[in-house]
């Protein structure tokens, strides 16, 4: 790298907590990205809906926030979008993909709804599309999906794809509470959102699932194909037949490839599941995540790690930040 | 795709128990694999020392295997040096990456030894240098530290990289055997070399440790800088103790960052560890092999698969064949 190297410049949209994060690691990490990507990356602009909200934006100018999102979609050379929701978010990152240049986004329900079209976009333009914090945060499934194994054929994936479920699970399991009461406690620690139903009803684990499935297999899969049951429908009776058997109740996402005489397809499914307690995934605590997958030749790969957290999907979009980078300075 | 993409030419050296997997799965996967490359992947043919030795390499046509490493690998877009050991493998992808082709290796000791060396050379063409393989087989743990932690800062690594002694750890932890006994044991099962020094003595663990740190931190970190103690020199009262406290014993590679007033530097090391039963690493079983990389925002990540095999290593190596022909067509 040579300091005359021309800076990549980076936009974000949002600056929640993983905004925020990402926008003050930037900072913090200056010196190490630019080593990495061989170009300082420089932050274009934070795009916000409030200007007036209280925020910590540590290091970021004042000049630097706005409520502009497409003017600064449109000066920069990398999109980062982690403001959530379906619109702007899509119409803002389909504009920059139309215009040639990189995405990251860690918005795993724009993905789910709206992901094959973004693809499309992308191929046609040659831009790329980064998402690795849309699915569990910092574990870094869609890499071993999309490039570890892209070489072999992935048979199935099964995982704890929601830590906010797995808390809830975890605290009825080991401390014996009923389910109501561990959905109040988990509300009370933040592990909930406000409105808990798509956590709890597993909309959060099947939008992660369809994502990987795709992934997987490039499969013509959607969130209505999902087999879909969450936790509340559970009773302490079924708690209560688990530990009867020694076994552990979690939330399981997912996918797998089903060959009959008409051919392969994938199923999709997200649903409580009573596991052996020395299980792989019965052993994952609060509200961590894990993933099993199965490929033809590397066998069995099991993760494990933190499923959200604005610092962990900070280290998942920044990954992606200097996988974007590198690409716009190879181009140059 | 079209069906009129100019094909990737791969070269394979090496036809042991990986290259005949590698061969055997490019044939199988051919559809596939051209699909997620964007242009058909075809074998440019399989270099091996010695013709006359007989060798199970379906779908690969008489004349495509050759002795001639030279000639073979003049005639690639992609080398895949699977033949291990020093000379000529250093020499032949010393030579492909000076044209500027990309190289994938699943050559352990040859990149602990001469890696930073070829990287250089890489550098200076624009040529590409992969191997996963080298690194605990089928476990992701390269991309994992090279591209998912890209924007994350490692503060450590360790793990279990070594097949061969953690199953003979695992059979007198679990069966009480002495370490003679399951040394002898493990020989007879196919777990250990005919010399199986490298995997006792940990020097096989240390290749392995030198690589990830170098990766993680762009270290000047060498093989005699490993603190390195083997399991040669454990005795059964070492057992007996560990089993007293409740803990098992376990040969696990470290890396990790060390700052002081001086500054930062990394260790190395390899060493014995007595961890508690229910510790991820102290589960891992048999001859599989497990990683836990600490980040500083995505936190504790944990990674288990199987650590060798032919297969297994094969499945990263045609990851890593994907990633470099992918590369080939985007230069086109």
């Amino acid at each position: 790298m040579t300091a005359a190297a021309t800076p990549v410049r980076v936009a974000v949209l949002g600056a929640g907590t993983v905004g925020t994060a990402v926008v003050r690691r930037m900072h913090g990490r200056a010196e190490v990205l630019a080593h990495r990507v061989g170009a300082p990356v420089h932050l274009a602009g934070v795009a916000v809906r409030d200007l007036t909200r209280p925020r910590d934006l540590t290091g970021v100018p004042d000049g630097l926030l706005t409520d502009d999102l497409a003017a600064l979609a449109d000066d920069c050379d990398v999109l980062v979008e982690v403001m959530g929701g379906i619109e702007p978010a899509r119409s803002v990152i389909d504009r920059v993909l139309r215009d040639g240049r990189h995405v990251v986004s860690a918005n795993k329900q724009l993905l789910a709804r709206h992901g094959p079209a973004l693809h499309a976009t992308a191929a046609d333009t040659g831009a790329l599309l980064f998402y690795e914090a849309a699915v569990v945060a910092a574990v870094p499934v869609l890499r071993v999906v999309q490039d570890a194994l892209a070489g072999d054929e992935i048979t199935s994936i099964h995982g704890i794809m929601n830590g906010s479920t797995n808390f809830v699970l975890d605290l009825v399991a080991r401390q014996g509470v009923t389910v109501d009461d561990a959905v109040r406690r988990a509300g009370e620690l933040g592990y909930l959102e406000a409105d808990p139903t798509e956590d709890l009803e597993g909309l959060d684990a099947a939008a992660k699932i369809v994502i990987l499935a795709r992934c997987a297999w490039d499969a013509d899969v959607h969130l209505e194909d999902v087999q879909r049951e969450g936790i509340t429908g559970l009773t302490d009776e079924d708690f209560r037949a688990a530990r009867g058997t020694g076994g552990v109740i979690k939330l399981i996402a997912s996918a797998w490839r089903s060959t009959s005489a008409k051919g392969s397809t994938v199923e999709v499914a997200v649903r409580p599941v009573t596991l052996a307690a020395d299980h792989f995934l019965a052993l994952t605590r609060e509200g961590n995540n894990a993933i099993i997958i199965e490929a033809e030749s590397a066998g069995t790969l099991r993760l494990h790690g933190a499923g959200a957290g604005g610092e962990e999907t900070a280290s998942a979009v920044l990954g992606d930040i200097v996988a974007a980078a590198r690409s716009v300075v190879r181009a140059r």
